[in-house]
């Protein structure tokens, strides 16, 4: 929740000779993303989001994200579009750090999805596969399971540090879970960061989604994975069945699964939940004290990963 | 530059309910004012901006603050309008702490202002003050020139710290500038911060003020005395006289200065240097190492003091 980099009026009147979009009437720094610097701007012509790109994105993999993010709006999906510039180019430089103008998208996150929510929410991650059929670009998911036992290794220390014994815990949970790793489902683009604050809705139905800057290819129900742990879990920690079978409801009324997808769910949840418990449990050791951002708990995760070591159940037919 | 109070969707829905203003579309918390919350809102109707008061606004000032920015925009001022919730009142409640809901104001603010935008400038202020008359609110301005003596007092080993000799040098200012201060010069709310970053420009032209949350009474010259501070010096200290000079003629394009008035304004400036200066050593010293704020440099206004210790001059008349 900060803004990173300051731009002046010059400097953003420069930067905007470059596109044809029409003059500024007014430009607020957003605190919103906690690695970029996001700026709402509005102009006689629109209002768009400019975004500055800080540390954590590497410039490489922003023609990837861009494009993905083209490719959906111009599938249909309801996703910022980003603008070309003058050019044709989709990414631009500002105080030398690669900058974007994207479409302003309206709607709202939800602190608390209902089962309503989490229904409509696996509808519009269905829809964004869908819409992201057919994308020539690819990136591999170098957070996706290949990553997590070298994720894990040097971490050993950090979970034993936060409750002893979670160092073998998790080991166990990574070994069992990707000795069973599914190989060839269905794959294409996938969001890998699909939480209640990147996805809006309006009036309860789904929006749009934002925040496409983990997007890789990988596996699609894997997605689905990491969304169940986002939206599906009870602030007391338990797992909400409603929830999670709305949500593949709502998934399934756009794009069917298949039946070894519906099967593997639980598992890819499992690995899924692993997957945000070591990155959260890297950047809380890695943040110094005092820092502007706050890490993210990885508690949380571990939780949710004692719920999956006990086995989730999805479907009454399973 | 931060949000310190993160509001929900349900929060919001909660606290809309009470307006007449329509549905959320969308709601960004926005990097801007250091003091209070700020969210931008879009509903069904138009756009807002949402203010929550934190720590240094007193709440038993708000009336008068709101009170005063709904007079402005009563009276043709391009300011932001208080929005009254469905009880009529300006000021509502969000996590226990004041808020309310004012229109969004379009422009933007000019980091480096050229003496054209002097102009517009003076023309705002003088705008403001003529449409602030007749309001009814009084405010008694405890950063006013009374107040500088209780202030410099506890601060004399800050200044010493500062730069050996200061405490000293403040005070034969401070005695100079008393001694001469005037009474009985024109009188209404003032605006009290009138920086670059308060005003609003649209295609060069003045498009309107913010943050009105240090105004109050106290005689209207001295408001031109805090803006030339603010509008006429150059990155590298020195005062710009045509700058001056064009804020000065840009007031007087609305209203015409008395002699006394006119006469004054170098002392005025002066005692507005001691001002800021004052608080800015008072906020340097308060705020821990670390802090998510930086506090402004109280060295830039010693050097503007140093230049009008050694005097300006403003008219060729004078």
């Amino acid at each position: 929740m900060a803004v990173y980099t300051d731009i002046s009026d010059d400097e953003l009147a420069a930067f905007l000779r470059e596109y044809d979009i029409g003059a500024p009437l007014s430009f607020k720094g957003i605190a919103e993303g906690v690695e970029n610097s996001n700026f709402l701007l509005e102009t006689d012509r629109g209002r768009f989001f400019l975004t500055i790109y800080e540390r954590r994105v590497r410039a490489a993999d922003l023609p990837f994200f861009l494009g993905f993010m083209q490719h959906l709006a111009q599938h249909g999906f309801p996703s910022a579009t980003p603008i070309p510039n003058r050019q044709g180019r989709l990414i631009g430089e500002l105080r030398g750090k690669p900058a974007a103008i994207v479409s302003f998208l309206t709607g709202l996150s939800v602190r608390r999805p209902t089962p309503a929510h989490c229904r409509e929410a696996g509808r519009g991650l269905a829809w964004l596969h869908e819409a992201g059929h057919g994308f020539t670009g690819t990136r591999a998911n170098d957070l996706g399971h290949q990553a997590w036992i070298g994720l894990f290794e040097p971490l050993r220390g950090a979970a034993e540090a936060l409750k002893p014994g979670l160092a073998a815990t998790v080991e166990g949970d990574l070994l069992r879970v990707l000795e069973d790793w599914p190989d060839g489902l269905p794959d294409g683009v996938i969001h890998a960061d699909y939480f209640p604050d990147n996805v809006f809705f309006r009036a309860e139905a789904f929006a749009g989604a934002i925040d496409f800057y983990f997007a890789a290819n990988d596996q699609l129900a894997y997605d689905i994975g990491i969304a169940l742990n986002a939206w599906c879990f009870e602030p007391d920690g338990s797992f909400n069945v409603t929830a999670a079978r709305a949500f593949v409801a709502g998934y399934e009324s756009r794009r069917r699964l298949s039946p070894a997808e519906r099967a593997t769910l639980p598992l890819l949840a499992h690995g899924a939940a692993l997957r945000f418990f070591l990155t959260r449990l890297h950047d809380w050791g890695a943040t110094p004290a005092g820092a502007l951002v706050r890490p993210k708990d990885p508690l949380e995760y571990e939780r949710k990963l004692a719920v999956h070591r006990a086995g989730i159940h999805l479907f009454d037919e399973i």
